[in-house]
């Protein structure tokens, strides 16, 4: 891996993937742009809050699966799979920004940097950063929920997501993290808490991306094995660069785990071995898409992406 | 409304509603217990919180409404509108504890009383009674996206809940309340932000609990009106009981508002204006029933206990 982490996006997949990532992401900031409420509409501060924290940052890993997923459904480049993912690369990044706002409140993580800028409790004050989290959840149900898609499948997406959100996903993840500082863990222990912290809400998006564009079922559970293999490799990695990086490089505080005394793959495996799992998932997540063909091209990439990512 | 602030609920309405209520109660409570995860279930903590706040406390006055209302489809005692009525119950009352607990965490009211026990965060600790109200709110979408509802049904339920608990809604009448301390508010801007703050989803409750058990239109349309006068009408009577009630019989702190120097209808219209305007509300909402058949009998039941109520 440690060759993959030091090789740019751009030598990883070409020009091709690049513009791809490039298209994605304007489609979706325009698309998160119109969804926010506007930034003068009463609560004007809460709305800025929501569209600080949501708009014009962060790597967009969760909508960037989402419509790659979509693709599995055929129609490669059309707009059709990019249309129907659309709602689900919004619902899952509200819900992924829903819960940093939380995690870098004073009473969590009481971090004051995230994607290169303040965090929302110190650019605006504690209970708006709070109220802003609770809002950006609901809007990520309300966005499902008013999707132009058949009702069955907009029912499917909403349960996927709700459940990666709850105890047994991603609040779940978190309590375990919080109970875990300064405590031994086992590798298991440190795996189930990554897959439920991370993993769920990763997963949801490459699968729900899947199943709003209408991919087959076959499609679907190869989409969710590469989902869980590459949600917790994501997590290994952000634990190798929390170590390495910088927080230049991060836009986040660098070397907080080892700080903060938080159990992390480094901390418990060592830095090679760390390493070597993220490598051994990339592996497992392109296996899981081996039966498909080149529709699966751009979740391919996406592994690389996210597994050589420096930041 | 003096007087019917003064009668106690079995004089309002008689043993068959108090039947009726404690019927419902049971349901609500079993549903809920069910519903909600084991105690024992990693991570435990967190489980616990969650059912410390939301099980075996509080008037559960949107569960009933929502069971009233599902009532409006015909079948009267029958379990059927029961039975549509329970995911909703369920979902408005999750919405309500979590919103419950991040209102009393120290960046936001900071109290230390509810339900006449102590708070979330004092009987655990403030990163846990984030996390459980960030888990009851996925909580809510879960329980209405696994409903055993037609699709279409249930999409309508999830959308109507998302926009309830949005800044169009619940959150955004949070944000204005905390914008509002200390400032002087008109009474058109006082009653817009208790529409939003506690009125959108007690009407989301009755709405939703007509439209889950299927009444026609006209009653859905009925029952819309009367939860908007009566969502209003139930926090002037909160604003009202709070300078007028003791903590041990409200289960909170008393004379709050006015000691945080925040806008209510008592301070804004004075005592007997702010009852004057409930009863006018409570007239209202009974109105808007006129056109229905005894099928609305407990909500107008519920519409007078609401107004009625000393805690």
């Amino acid at each position: 891996m440690s060759e993959v982490a030091a090789a740019p996006l751009e030598k990883l997949a070409g020009a091709a993937f690049d513009e791809w990532v490039r298209s994605r992401l304007a489609l979706f900031e325009r698309a998160a742009e119109e969804a926010l409420p506007p930034a003068d509409r009463i609560p004007a501060r809460l709305h800025r809050a929501m569209r600080y924290a949501a708009l014009g940052g962060g790597k967009r890993v969760r909508p960037l699966l989402a419509f790659a997923a979509a693709e599995l459904a055929g129609g490669g480049e059309a707009e059709r799979p990019s249309l129907a993912a659309h709602g689900v690369a919004l619902a899952v990044e509200f819900v992924h920004v829903y819960s940093l706002i939380h995690d870098d409140l004073p009473c969590m993580d009481d971090d004051v940097l995230r994607r290169g800028k303040p965090t929302v409790h110190v650019a605006f004050d504690e209970a708006t950063a709070m109220l802003a989290g609770d809002a950006l959840q609901a809007e990520a149900f309300r966005v499902l929920a008013d999707m132009p898609l058949a009702a069955e499948l907009r029912m499917q997406l909403t349960s996927m997501l709700a459940h990666a959100a709850s105890t047994s996903g991603m609040c779940g993840g978190q309590a375990i993290d919080l109970a875990a500082v300064g405590r031994q863990l086992t590798i298991d222990e440190l795996e189930q808490m990554h897959r439920m912290k991370t993993g769920a809400l990763l997963a949801a998006a490459v699968r729900m991306g899947a199943v709003a564009a209408g991919a087959d079922a076959a499609a679907v559970a190869a989409a969710a094995a590469y989902g869980r293999a590459l949600g917790l490799a994501f997590q290994i990695v952000d634990d190798v660069l929390d170590v390495e990086g910088t927080a230049e490089s991060l836009g986040k505080t660098a070397g907080k785990d080892a700080r903060e005394n938080k159990p992390t793959y480094v901390s418990v495996l060592g830095l090679a071995a760390a390493k070597a799992r993220a490598a051994q998932l990339h592996r497992e997540a392109l296996a899981a898409l081996a039966p498909l063909d080149a529709r699966a091209r751009r979740l391919r990439e996406l592994a690389d992406y996210i597994v050589g990512r420096t930041s």
